[in-house]
């Protein structure tokens, strides 16, 4: 089965790569573009009947940063 | 309404860094994650009404590199 994860910057933290690509956007006329945020995501291959916890425990340990950023795990079978 | 963009490696094209997590991963004692691949996403929020092709216009401009990577568009009233 398949893991997702998606690590997102917590609100309130700022988020100057976000900024970055919103100017670049309005420079190149798309102006209506705002509050851009950029996070990550990473996929992997999780053995059958993986849960949620030990997914939830690999961000602890190593994929998000527990101070500055939130994590969401889809698990797809 | 607000837009998500997700970018990703081009099947195919090495991914240094999905394999670097993958073998901390693996030293971290988690052996059964495999097939690691890490991507990126931007979040927006963009004036009601705006299209999927101004978005992907964006992603061809600025925000994916078109020769390594794809790109999906997702569009949240």
């Amino acid at each position: 089965m398949k893991a997702i994860v998606k690590v997102t910057l917590r609100k309130g933290v700022l988020d100057p790569q976000g900024k970055a690509i919103e100017q670049a956007l309005h420079h190149l006329g798309f102006n209506g573009a705002e509050n851009v945020r950029q996070g990550k995501f990473i996929e992997m291959t999780v053995p059958d009947g993986t849960g949620q916890d030990k997914i939830a425990e690999m961000c602890r340990q190593l994929l998000a940063n527990p101070v500055t950023e939130d994590f969401e795990i889809e698990l797809v079978a």
